[in-house]
């Protein structure tokens, strides 16, 4: 072909593949908002019909994914000269349909079924605190994600291939290193701090109305600047953000003796939904107006919850709306309300109710067991006794029971094997990124201390948000903040903070 | 093949059909869910990405529908051996592949295309109250709308192809007859009543809170037995019902003045969540789980609204519930809150806000121009003021913008042309069923008065609802009442019904 010839063909197979990847994402998009729908809107009746619904857009878009054309198309444009976002768009749809058409559809189907059948079993399980009933359910799963890895890449770590799932960009090595480290560093500040006669007191003890929690919500979300005109905020069990660039919803949840987890959920879902919210509207329909992975999606909800939710200077200017809504906050100072919300519970064993440092170790604890189940190294029946050990070591305090243990959190049966680690990475991230925010516009907590969150979010817009998936995580990284990914930030951060707040000599 | 291998090859062929129509029922009942959520949920912004995901999941579900093995499998199952059932799942299928395969792509597209523009320019043509802005809008779409009728049959009367796109089974004559039939009877019986002296009063005058509102519309499901594990209510500017057997939603609206109208537009809505609601659990994925066509879909929601809602002995049953949501109503009595809900405002423009009787000339009215515009016997120049010509013939009222006139309703922006005369239509089937149920189960006036709605919606149960789609429009009305289609219930309803209200000797 003659070169003109060849820019047309290249253009026009660009523009199919565009067409092609905007159809898929107008369906998972859709399919977006009938999960959104199941779980805070539709009467119970109607999951079965729910069920069915999304099963079929699960099986047009995997049909239209893995189209054979799809493939020709990519294999085009491979072999052409694309600018930078056209890069980046085949190369994030070549990843996605190499796993795709590498796993046999049948494989797909039995894991899909074991999963729907392993959440009742679980439930039960959990609610018996019985492990036994669960064991053979986990097995079979176990079985089926290693031969699901195997189809992606026989030569590869099967958990490294599952990891990269939820992360695609950082490898297992890296992931690794980062939670040995945060293990090493974290364990004996955990326990320093167990050891310290400080006590951080209970500003927020008491019972708060649920209503008004609902309104104190909105009010922090109006506080971090919050875009109601693509958002809502609803209630959830299980508080989620789901959306697009469009519509970017946040859910939180209530619980009359916890106002504190209401606004640390909100503000948390609030970091998820701004960035969904921050990808560029011309992009919707590719990966350019889509987010990274679950790496980077994590570090703007902790950097949100954690760096600024938590901060001395966010409760110096939240204190006096959250004592608007309840007088009985009136005597509470900002310096006692930014101690309770950093309070470390070194005997809490629940996941979800942990502290911002406690939380690595449950995340570091199901990380070494699900690797070391999917490599073979661990017998499913073990679980227990090890998981137990392994609380005791590093934070402490053994579990009793298994409904408290082993069993207290639903990700494995969903087969999701290789997506807690992403907890921590975010985590790590987020201080990264925040510490490169502050060396750009300068006094990032006067900033908070007097609600002025825009300098904050146009350093997250302009560095992170508006690139959509053009780079890889560690490009991204290293662009925003002109260097590798690294916990250093993470450590400081935690050893500086925690140090000064429990009064430790040693840090 | 031998007659073994025959039946096997049709039962193969009959499942592949099915999985093939479960499907687009999951598609379609999915993108219920997104148009649901766009009214009553959706933020403001999500609406660009909102039209882009349904825009996908109505291209996917024509192309599944109209693939030619579809057309394979109808050919073969049309040739073999079929229950009733199965042949009734042929039967509807093909009539939506043949209208859905006769229509070229490019004709479907444009009209989309029109009608997406027609929206605001309806909009502000209504605003402005200036016809000659919508005028060329309407033009290209009844072009439009006569080609698209021609593809599907050349032979046919173009009004009548398209009228049976919402009701295929009752064919034009018989609407044209029951239409013609209603005018005659009920416009002298609306001058009767303009001439009468009885005034039925203002047992509702004044203002009701909307939240307490909201609660009453509540209580009025609550009363008529709405199964909320399989339904919601919420609010919409224009309220509707949408859902399937396993989740059927209703929305109303609140308006401070218009308590009654909260009322009856709940149990109107109610009835047609009721029907979808009382479909068979099993059919769900072809149509002997789907409703009928809108006549009797239209049938379900009148026949509570007017029957039930509307009836003394509902306010007898209801009025206690509504006098303690609003204390103002202590001193009416159920004979005075009876007449006020069936007050006739003979000088009223607006359809929407009609009552039961006026309503219909409204529906004669757009009817007689869109049946004349489609065959070319009147140009669009013309509509304002053969418009309210017909107004001031059949109502005694001449409109005096075209804002009030015939922009007011927004069906033909979307292109529905054929879709109005199914509202009378179903006010008619509601008359008919209504008197079969009480050859029936006895006195169901008595019933609603002490709050026993079992037996009367047992019926509807029995012989309307749990059919699906099983009998077409005619076979099912005939079932159901032991004779056809008939408008005799209707008329002899409202004359003796509004005679009595009104005092009129010559009723």
């Amino acid at each position: 072909m003659a070169p003109e010839q060849e820019a047309t063909s290249v253009t026009d197979a660009y523009e199919e593949l565009e067409s092609r990847v905007e159809r898929l994402t107008n369906i998972t998009a859709g399919a977006g908002v009938l999960r959104w729908d199941q779980e805070v809107m539709m009467p119970e009746g109607g999951t079965p019909a729910r069920a069915k619904q999304l099963s079929t857009l699960s099986s047009i878009s995997h049909e239209e994914l893995t189209d054979p054309e799809m493939g020709n198309l990519l294999d085009e444009l491979e072999a052409a000269d694309l600018d930078e976002a056209q890069s980046a768009v085949v190369r994030e749809i070549r990843r996605k349909y190499d796993r795709a058409t590498s796993v046999p559809t049948e494989l797909v189907e039995e894991i899909s079924e074991t999963t729907a059948n392993a959440h009742p079993v679980w439930t039960e399980a959990k609610e018996e605190d019985d492990f036994e009933t669960f064991a053979p359910t986990l097995e079979t799963l176990i079985e089926q994600k290693r031969e699901y890895a195997e189809h992606i890449d026989p030569d590869a770590d099967p958990y490294a291939v599952l990891f990269a799932e939820y992360e695609p960009y950082l490898d297992l090595e890296t992931a690794e290193r980062v939670l040995e480290r945060l293990r090493d560093e974290l364990v004996p500040l955990i326990e320093a701090i167990g050891e310290s006669d400080v006590e951080l007191g209970g500003a927020f003890d008491g019972t708060f109305d649920p209503e008004t929690q609902e309104e104190l919500s909105r009010d922090v979300l109006d506080t971090v600047g919050y875009d109601w005109d693509r958002g809502r905020l609803d209630t959830a069990p299980h508080p989620f953000s789901t959306g697009t660039q469009f519509d970017a919803r946040v859910t939180t949840r209530f619980d009359e003796e916890d106002l504190l987890g209401s606004i640390t959920s909100t503000v948390h879902e609030f970091g998820h939904a701004n960035y969904t919210l921050g990808l560029p509207d011309e992009g919707y329909g590719t990966p350019l107006g889509e987010s990274r992975d679950l790496t980077v999606h994590e570090s703007q909800s902790r950097l949100w919850e954690n760096h600024v939710g938590r901060s001395e200077a966010f409760w110096e200017c939240f204190l006096p709306t959250a004592a608007e809504r309840f007088p009985a906050l009136d005597d509470v100072s900002a310096r006692e309300a930014y101690e309770a919300a950093n309070q470390v519970y070194d005997d809490n064993l629940i996941r979800t109710e942990a502290d911002e440092l406690t939380y690595h170790m449950h995340i570091i604890v199901r990380f070494e067991i699900e690797r070391d189940l999917i490599s073979g190294d661990l017998d499913v029946e073990d679980v227990p006794e090890v998981w137990n050990d392994k609380y005791e070591e590093y934070l402490g305090v053994r579990p009793e029971t298994d409904a408290e243990g082993c069993l207290q959190d639903i990700h494995w049966s969903h087969g999701s094997f290789g997506y807690f680690p992403t907890y921590s990475l975010g985590s790590v991230l987020a201080a990264q990124l925040y510490a490169a925010a502050e060396d750009e516009v300068g006094d990032v907590d006067a900033q908070v201390r007097e609600g002025a969150f825009d300098e904050l979010n146009g350093w997250l817009r302009e560095n992170i948000h508006r690139h959509g998936a053009t780079y890889t995580t560690p490009d991204l990284v290293e662009k925003a903040t002109g260097e590798g990914y690294t916990a250093d930030y993470f450590i400081d951060y935690a050893t500086e903070k925690y140090g000064r707040l429990y009064d430790l000599d040693e840090y």
